[in-house]
């Protein structure tokens, strides 16, 4: 007997019986009502759409959907898997063009937004189920890739979100799956039963899930062959009720509670991150894309970060925020022409560009699967995010230098409207003529958002950990550098033997 | 007629009439009661030493004091002005030992604290204004040594704290402070009185004012002949009634407000700053301390920075703790022995030293003044604070590195303790084996305190903007850096003429 | 009457009157017995290709005959020009591909050579040319598109090597053209006649210019509306009369001349560096391109960049060479296994594959030309080349702290042909078991070579300077990063006004 | 019976019995006619002071005995040892100061060569076996101390120059001495004598070896109690029969065969490296300091590279010498007044500083050994080494992007000289106006010199392998961090138990 609260969330009714998904606001209002169990600060959120905290996460969503109707040909894609064009997000790549197109999109959110608008995990997990699936039912005759695409189908019919979830807790990291003093520490099949599969565990640092109507649960590590019950994919309606969220902290997240906008920095988008409990969930065999095969378990994590690695050029849209925001507040300070302030300006401009020519260029030089959709080159994405790792904290230092220190001391918006303070805050933090003192607080708190904030957590720390932190990249791209291939050209230079012995 | 505030507060009785201050618990009853006029988010705070975000910052200086009792050594020093031991900080150098000593107290109260402690810009100022006045004598026949001298002794014989006030809010920064739109944007003398000067104008960022008891108020430019009213330095007393005080935001600052104390990641100590506000306050000549010679406030500012720039070596003490708690945290994640981990910690271990080399040479390379106290060499302390706004930002994204993405993704200590949700948290948020869960959060807490919460601002932009932004530094080794000898050493080996019409 | 030496030139007998040039042996074969003046170590070479130090200079160039005859796919392409293939230096990019296979071809030779193989530079001027004269035909009625069709037409069908020159001596470098002591000091037109011009000038750090057929004069920098004279462009024969070339020194030139092989590290490829004295040479219409167009001197400039600052993708396949130089050296040495040997070879990587993305990036952002060639983007192609103005040296470094001391120790081969010396050098010189000696010492020549010696000008100081100065690219990227735009997003989002009176 | 080779060279009359050296030129004297065998790119070298290439090598030396002349303060001491001024090169440390000393002297040689001037090892050497046979003497009652000391005063007296050799061959690098294929591929001791030892084996990388009177012999490397007879300290005359010297090749070495001296660079001083063949050599007890005690091998190096890591602060002077090179190329090109060009020169002047920094704090903060010499602080020391194995390449980096592409395409020299090509080379290269073009030239060969030819030898290979390369002194950091304190500082404040179990 299918699990009720799989035909209750079943993917044309997760909108809520409704039309499917057009709008933002129509995205909005199909999170309403689903008695999500998500706690925050040490209480039950009554409805997550509401909360302050979490209502700016669920902007950033709905940012994407407003994108793909003001400008379809950015954030939409004809679907020849469904018939018709489908959210970029949903989109199977059928071309090295529509890799590409991911890139685009992705900067011009991050521009939009300012921070992490949370669906490229489900994205990059589509695109790598997609190939993966189909390898499996080729070297096995299993029946995942028809299951994983009438799946698809009907995500893309409704125009869900689609979240993703790869990292376990992990516990000991010196210590595999099957090796923790917990077996529960990875997420793990406890009970196989006729019609599908129990989960239990957990995933950490679940950036857009409960703001998500579905969750693609992945297996985030490689596999011993003993290891067949941490091998496991499956999609879970988010509201499922086997499932509880912990809603992380982020740096000055209650200043949303606080009633202003300016203190915030960014009042309207930020990113989210979420513990998602899962306490011993059904999974029909309908929602399971691989059970078992442990010794595709690389396979899927290796392809879903070569996809994802990449679309870490989000974070160039970030950085044209703040490189505008930098740019700003030294014009508001009087000092756009000064040499020192341009030259920072250009270095910012050009650690920003940086990052982005490696993730387009792996995109550009995407190659079909055997399944038929694109992947993006795996060294260039890793490259990519490697330099994701570093030069965003890079930026984010010469933002704050660009800034001021008035970018850390400003006092509050309150005590700008109070009026015992008010007149002599504005006689005093004036910039140049013709500068509201307003905007030069709003710019600072927009850079105070992103480089200490709230923001800093989409835009530095995830930027280092998201997709994998720095040594995941480095053992890539050790993996992929063609090491003895570079030891032949060079041995046939120097006229040296190569020594094959050795790599 | 002198003013009333200044005789209420004179240095003797700064602390109540008590007696002299020897233990922080002294220090912090002598801030009660002095109905300062702080206000915070939009309110008057009606005792700062009882308000939570207030507190840290006022625990932080008290640690100087306990300091003084516990290691005398260290944070204290045999003054032969006032002819007894007295704190470090209200000391003037009289050997290189004494300017050395500095530097070993800011590293271990940075230790201590992991925060900016407050104390040396009054430190740094007190040497600096201590030379300056002697020259200014020397030059012009006044007496301003004599004064300061006096105005000295009564510090030290109270054991009070005193502060330093430099930045002025500068408006169009291209702008000298005579050709502002607003004349006040640099603070000024506004009235010459028969018995002293009345000042107007406002000092931002002040880092450690409101719990000081004396703030010393310098000028912060170099100034034009006809810019007499901005060459002003004067001691005011804290509580004076013409001082009003902007407490400035800090990233996460409410979290103290929050009940808990895991979240704050240091709940016990942070910096402070404010803008103060300085409303005609009428200061008698006996506080007075240059008066109208221009030709000294680049003087002034350069000692001063010479001082204060070495000062940063604090931020090592500071450092050590961040590399600590990275080693922590590796250590609970059980990879402690992996070789990245122990060299990302080499790395941070290596520019954390780097900084201090500069700075504890600058100090050992100090030369006696005209005055007869110890000034450390220029060159290196750029040199050592110029690293300053590099290093921590690198060691900061290495510390968030070795954390994992935990650092920005915790939940609040209120969810492990809602028995809702407090076993699922213990049981998946735990690291290896023997680690307390709790423990774990703490320094993870910890580590995202330091790189993007509270004293994220004292380490990262306060090393950034502190004692002179880095465009401040460059200009002074510009200076210092003896461009023509190089050029002849260059020109002498080369066998060039080394074209001596050009610098 | 059109000048002797282009008549005895002209395109289809450059070679020599024979057939078109297919392999390096036809294309080396050409070059002889061309009357060259060429000086080197203050005496003229009798016969540049017989010169042991210049003809490693044109195997790099015969290289690239003979990979258009091993890899057409790669080094040729078909030109709708002339109706036939050409090799791919030649060509006209008459699509997006076209750009990105010039980066593959780039890196190929790279790799084969280990050095500059010096075609660029004309292939690039090719491309930019093509476009800018059509633009100034479409502006001023005039024929120079024609006119350099038909002479590439002729350079396809002989299949000729075509030099650019740029580069003029510039003298006071913060002064114009026209504002310099010696009008010479740009390249210029002394006089106008009926059917041609007359130049007078330098050109300085030609790379591959004495080994090319014909080269292309073109002006290097920004001109004003008076500087009509130094706006030309125009092709001569690499052995006109009027031509001179002095033959720059490079770091270890003369071991070439010592007999031996080993100690130059890469015996058969080098590039090459020559300033060419153009001494009143007559130039006939036909050759003429450019000629007093002074607005479009910037324009040139910019497109050529455009295409060549990607052009240095080629420095990744020296990378490629050098990185796997260093791991063999490490293997050889026993410690390929080291966690930080490896580390420091995914670094090198990492950085040699970030050049690479953006430079392959920017070719396939290419876009067409109002003229139908296809131009790469000019963002991407800048910030391609700032990073190659710093991540070679830091591959160098890597490479040489994995060489070990012995980089810089190594005793002469000869010595280990001395028999009072070689059995002891053999001893002792040895790595681990199953190295040869020998080839230790080829290898450890090779990263001397590539660090120190010859192929370093190459890799090291052309990367710096080649195709601009760093600050050149800086200025670019200043124009191209679009700051306006950056500006008002960071203002949407924080809710401020973005000032539209600066930027 | 003593070795005949030591009696006729004991130190008393290793200068040829003459009186005790006193200038640079008596050095020189010294060196003449002592029949050593050496050899140089295969053949055997007559006289070596009157070789081109080798003589630069002892002319820096020689500015070391000029230096002491000049500046006796600064290169010479006091000794109590001999009761006399002794050179500081010889000095066994009594204060502080002494080691301070060191550095200021090593800085002004730098400056004055522009190369390395070869004595540091030895005199690292001396200090470091000072209080190493003191200890063993402590420990085990030998009498190494007393030999070390008496060895030293003839050393003093006769004013010799000292040589360390410490880098043995080591083969395979990830073995042990005593499991190499070969035993020899570290030195050791073949045979004990009833008088003596007889040794064999090879040292590496010599810097100053055949331009010095004696050399110490150490152990490079920590040894197991069974490598007993690895454990061999001694002092060996330079020109003992059973020496051998390969002088190994140097970027650019045979320029100074071409008979000119601007093509050089640095014409005059040039630093050394050879390799020692040991053959079988007696040495007798009375020169040997250590024998077998296997346990202080590390001890020894540990100690020596404290003073030799610091020593490296020479390497400023260098930098000195090159950030004026830089400075005059920029003002003869005539741009040293653009800001580009000063902020490039203030950052090579920091990163200068900040190695010097780091370096004379370590000196400055030396202590007392139980033998009473003074050594610097081992971790400021690591830090000091570490940084030069990084900043110098950076600073070569700038400075060739300071000088212009020329510096690797200038021509020689000679064809200056030739009337064929010298009217038009110093009319096309010359700078701004008022500038000798010849000038322009050496200083661009100077800077050649310094960052691909002979002396980056010096400037940058040596900075990273001398005193160990980079991965040494991170093993030393490793070491002397503190990590366990340092998390305990963490602990503390973070509230968490700090879990001693691990480091």
């Amino acid at each position: 007997m299918p699990d009720a609260s799989f035909a209750e969330t079943s993917p044309e009714t997760a909108g809520g019986g409704r039309q499917p998904i057009v709008t933002g606001a129509d995205y909005v209002s199909s999170l309403r009502g689903r008695g999500l169990k998500v706690y925050f600060m040490g209480e039950r959120v009554p409805e997550p759409v509401d909360h302050p905290v979490i209502r700016p996460s669920i902007n950033a969503v709905a940012r994407t959907y407003d994108l793909a109707v003001e400008d379809p040909d950015l954030a939409t894609a004809w679907s020849s898997l469904s018939g018709r064009r489908v959210n970029r997000f949903l989109h199977v790549t059928e071309s090295v063009d529509d890799v590409v197109m991911q890139n685009r999109m992705q900067r011009r959110l991050g521009q939009l937004t300012g921070t992490c608008f949370q669906r490229c995990v489900g994205m990059d997990a589509v695109n790598s189920l997609y190939s993966v699936t189909y390898d499996i039912d080729s070297a096995r005759g299993s029946g995942y890739h028809r299951r994983f695409r009438e799946f698809l189908i009907r995500m893309q019919r409704a125009n869900l979100t689609l979240g993703g979830a790869m990292t376990d807790p992990k516990g000991d990291r010196s210590r595999a799956p099957s090796a923790q003093s917990d077996p529960d520490l990875f997420v793990r099949v406890v009970e196989h039963r006729p019609d599908g599969v129990v989960l239990r565990g957990a995933k950490m640092h679940q950036t857009g899930c409960l703001n998500s109507h579905w969750i693609l649960i992945m297996p985030g590590t490689r596999l011993a062959a003993s290891e067949r019950d941490y091998a496991i994919a499956a999609a879970i309606p988010v509201d499922h009720p086997g499932l509880t969220y912990i809603y992380g902290r982020q740096s000055c997240d209650t200043r949303a509670l606080e009633g202003g906008e300016i203190d915030q920095g960014n009042a309207r988008f930020s990113g989210q991150e979420a513990m998602i409990l899962i306490d011993d969930v059904f999974v029909p065999f309908e929602c399971v894309f691989v059970d078992g095969e442990t010794e595709f378990a690389a396979t899927l994590v290796e392809r879903f970060t070569g996809y994802h690695r990449r679309s870490y050029v989000c974070k160039t849209g970030l950085g044209d925020v703040l490189i505008g925001a930098a740019a700003l507040i030294a014009d508001y300070n009087g000092v756009a022409a000064a040499s020192q302030v341009k030259d920072k300006l250009v270095e910012m401009a050009h650690l920003n560009e940086t990052i982005y020519g490696a993730g387009i260029a792996a995109s550009h030089e995407s190659k079909p699967t055997s399944a038929g959709n694109f992947e993006p080159d795996g060294l260039l994405a890793n490259v990519c995010k490697h330099n994701v790792t570093r030069f965003p904290y890079e930026m984010a230092r010469l933002a704050q230098d660009l800034a001021g220190g008035l970018v850390a001391t400003l006092p509050s918006e309150k005590d700008f409207d109070n009026p015992e303070t008010s007149a002599q805050l504005r006689k005093y933090l004036r910039g140049r003529d013709g500068v509201k003192v307003e905007d030069r607080a709003r710019v600072l708190r927009l850079i105070e958002n992103m480089t200490l904030g709230r923001n800093a957590v989409g835009y530095l720390t995830e930027s280092m950990h998201g997709a994998g932190s720095p040594q995941a990249q480095r053992i890539q791209i050790a993996r992929q550098m063609k090491l003895d291939e570079k030891k032949k050209l060079a041995a046939a230079l120097a006229g040296a033997g190569e020594d094959p012995g050795r790599s």
